[in-house]
């Protein structure tokens, strides 16, 4: 491909879509063509990102007088995403989606944690979208359902053992930066009742929770799994902790080959000698992992990343770069 | 006691050791009436810790010519900690250790995890100062062992269910924040390198586990216990997130009215309707606990507390005030 | 007075609001009797701050059906304000209001900055509430305007000078923590666009700085003041760097022994021997201030307060308890 | 320059140096060569500071068997700097140096504020690199004296009113994140101390004033500065607020006007339209200034930088740029 690919982001006044639109923005082979918003219309980008440097101008979305794009990014909020994806695949643009609209393979799943579907006809094309497990079947995608940060961390963490069956039960202790609450957090959200807190929240069944039990099903291992959330006091970051119960012992040093081989060729997912810290990932599409086992017999798994990159909008441009057949880091070291 | 017991606090400069000084200091029944530190020696605590406004000069510790005191609360780093009790000791103070000197019953585990002990003939005279479970043997103690924070918030979050026998396995993520490695944390601790930071440590084996695995024991289930602690960008705060599966399977009901009656009377311990949040309990003496079933069935125990207050110094004066045939709440609200 | 006195806390909501609902909750002579909110009515307090410890449900504030209280305090938005005030003081109410319409003292000056005054025949009567300088007049008062944190802080830091008369330029570097911005403060507040930040704002004219200059001319000085305030990323505290230069100069050792005297008596107003850190007065209602001379002969004035504390409800109690002859200390320490 | 520069980064553990070993390591015309420390020789720098992604080994300077280097980045503390410098231009490199060693051209002024000087034999040739003022001296230099964050920021902010000859009075508040202490802050720098905390520090003088009012006076402005630093609770990042008093009127718009042209044309300082946040130019070698007149008269002045980039390593690079005659901007973005 000799030009640059025109890609429009769709919804890209809120956390995820703003970066998406800035890493598109840098992009050494795409071309930001637009950006829109319903809330932001009329704003430039960098007045309300100063950070991301984009000098475009928000505009409502308008499917009729759309210019000729290639692909599109889909910020949009879980259930209001699926009709805008439906028309922009009718219009031939590849998509890469952000919300939770394609990922639920089931369709029953899906309306039970998020409602009534809004394009039910596009979920069997759809491929899941993290990068390292269905990379390919990306490359010729058309349309990609982008994992959010609790999916990609817990999967990444746990798919060396998933893959060999091993899993028996695993407990998910997620932890959270604030924006993966989203600009629309509320109240909840303001500095001064974030500041020096941090608490679990959805204990009781997060709906995140069916789509990690069903990738890693999807991967070899059909296990229920314990998935809780917390917020923590810091911008970007995810944090997993999962405690794993497995078929038959395993030890040490045999998982840790069994890690390092898995992710060996990987770009972005790198195993690492000692838990990693959110410090260490903050503003990369990078997926560090630590393996081990513990005294009483537990294998435990780490894994961190930066949930507005490797967990949204920097997975989702390294899905597009498998879609339109470039090198699947470009534009994202 | 008509007159106000006269309290020494050892390791005054220490950030438990401060605060000890600070509630003794307020206190209505106590007078504080020396405070020591090696490193310190000679510099008033209210330049070191303005915030705690104490303003005594900290002097090195002279056995020798110690006045006269009826209590001390000793805040050594552990190993340190026992030659300098038994020596209060024979001097007839009654003594609040804040180290884990004197935490764990069996010796041989002591030597495992923390090296030679400095006094082992005191041990089995030793009452575990977690008080909410040993309160009626704090009343006549002559030397107590407070728990530090992640055997406080572990074991009250889970106490209900262990002295029932109902504990099959447990896991417990618990999360802290950096005034929990101490004012020696080094390197690591340096604002530059925890802000924006999170990360497990000790992941292999961490040295509260088997304090932990004594105590759910003591209440009746002898259980092995997965327990990792986490560092969270926050200076007081400890939280932790426990998952439990029961011998028999409990409805959410049954075990929130099992944990709403065991704690019904306790002054410093609620049982609240949602998962705790850090910045609740910042500063006081409390331990805020949630419990739920969560759908695949297995039980989630939360607790919330301040490390420096209920997982220390707080939780020493709640012990000292017993010892002294206070009301227990004295001086802690 | 040997029964509490009936408090009602208007508008208790919003972040002063709830503070001073705790303050008077737990203080030993008054008694909170109705906690309102518009936006909150039905909720508890305690839901909505849990760390404050109120059990009372918000209800709309209803004049018609109010029950008897001896006093109110009002947390309002600016300019909203007035008119419940005048209703209360009209069922004879005393009043403390935490906004600024009865801060200035020029109708027009008012409205410059506000807007149409919705209670002006009141304003004469208003008592200005920076304890220390209006001492006298607060005992008798029915109705104290309690100035916010900037004006507290600004004034305490500048007094011993502009009492002189001392005072020939001034510039003020202000300081605050987000929860100055109030809990509608809106995505700007959000976690993550505070987090890592700092920023000036209003630089070309606060609505502040002609409330200050009216209380330095009070004193003695009347001088131009520049003002600009910035917001730092903590949740709590006001600090001002003020800096001025004198009609006359003045060595350090003079300037300092004026204020150690000017301030030797007072109970929450201290001067230190170092800048002090915001760290040192959170949760207090101190104000700590240092004074020294630059190399260049300037005069450096700092002053440190937790601005919702001294800065807002602390104040305000401190005046209700002048105005209800209480010891200006009750309930905040 | 077909070939990539070999370059040596001395003092890379520190937070400028190791900051500094990572831009030299992904800069497209730049070679790292060696790495050293003497504090931490033997570590590799992806250990000490994961975020970097530097896998090299620190080690020892050791100039007998130092391999040949083109240039050299000296990260060492005021002081300790001057004779390593001398050294590694005896051995013919050009040498970026981060102290203050070789900022000050008048010698009895640098004796007075750091000691004896290490090199007086150098001060005459050395460059002081604030790139934007002395580009054309920097293209030939082969010693530079890289300014710190305080001079880079305050000089920035006031140097097209300086240049004008215009200013009369100056206040420099500057406000700086806790990685400015450096690794060796010690105690006041434990993110427990830090954290929620604020405040102003060497108030009676710092030894970045006289840097500024030489540099000023260069400029053509040779006024007396009150300068006083403080302390945020946030890890990168300088703000300065300038009060400035000129000889004689301006008008908001014409000095607006004045400061867009005189950084038109510059890559990394931009003028904007409102007060600048730190969080705007993290992790970026930018300058963010903005300029404007207050109702009082005074003019304001901010600037927000990135104090580890373009208040340290990110401008020692800039300048080694432009020392091999790269293009300035190149491994900067």
């Amino acid at each position: 491909m000799s030009e640059k690919a025109r890609v429009l982001v769709a919804g890209a006044s809120g956390f995820t879509g703003a970066l998406a639109a800035q890493i598109v923005h840098r992009h050494p082979r795409l071309e930001l063509v637009a950006i829109t918003s319903r809330s932001d219309a009329g704003t430039r980008l960098d007045r309300l990102y100063p950070r991301y440097r984009v000098p475009l101008e928000l505009s409502e979305l308008d499917l009729d007088s759309l210019e000729d794009v290639d692909a599109a990014i889909v910020a949009y909020p879980h259930g209001a995403s699926a009709p805008t994806v439906a028309a922009l695949r009718g219009l031939g643009a590849l998509v890469v989606d952000l919300s939770a609209d394609f990922r639920l393979r089931h369709l029953p799943t899906y309306e039970r944690w998020y409602g009534e579907h809004g394009a039910p006809e596009l979920l069997e094309g759809a491929v899941y979208g993290l990068t390292e497990l269905y990379r390919e079947q990306l490359r010729g995608a058309e349309l990609v359902a982008t994992p959010g940060c609790y999916p990609t961390a817990s999967v990444l963490a746990l798919a060396p053992l998933a893959e060999k069956g091993l899993l028996a039960d695993v407990v998910i202790d997620a932890k959270q930066g604030v924006s993966g609450a989203g600009r629309g957090g509320g109240d909840a959200m303001h500095y001064a009742n974030m500041d020096e807190n941090a608490f679990a929240y959805k204990t009781e069944g997060h709906r995140h929770r069916p789509e990690i039990e069903q990738e890693l099903a999807a991967l070899g291992s059909d296990v229920p799994v314990t998935f809780v959330p917390h917020l923590l006091p810091l911008d970007q970051g995810e944090l997993t902790s999962c405690y794993a119960q497995l078929r038959e012992p395993i030890a040490k040093e045999e998982v840790q080959a069994l890690y390092a081989e898995r992710y060996a060729e990987e770009p972005f997912v790198h195993v690492v000698d000692r838990p990693p810290g959110l410090r260490d990932v903050r503003d990369t599409n990078e997926c560090h992992v630590y393996i081990t086992v513990e005294e009483r017999g537990r294998v435990l798994a780490f894994s961190a990343l930066d949930n507005l990159w490797k967990g949204a909008s920097g997975q989702g441009v390294q899905n597009l770069n498998l879609m339109l057949g470039l090198d699947e880091t470009e534009g994202l070291r």
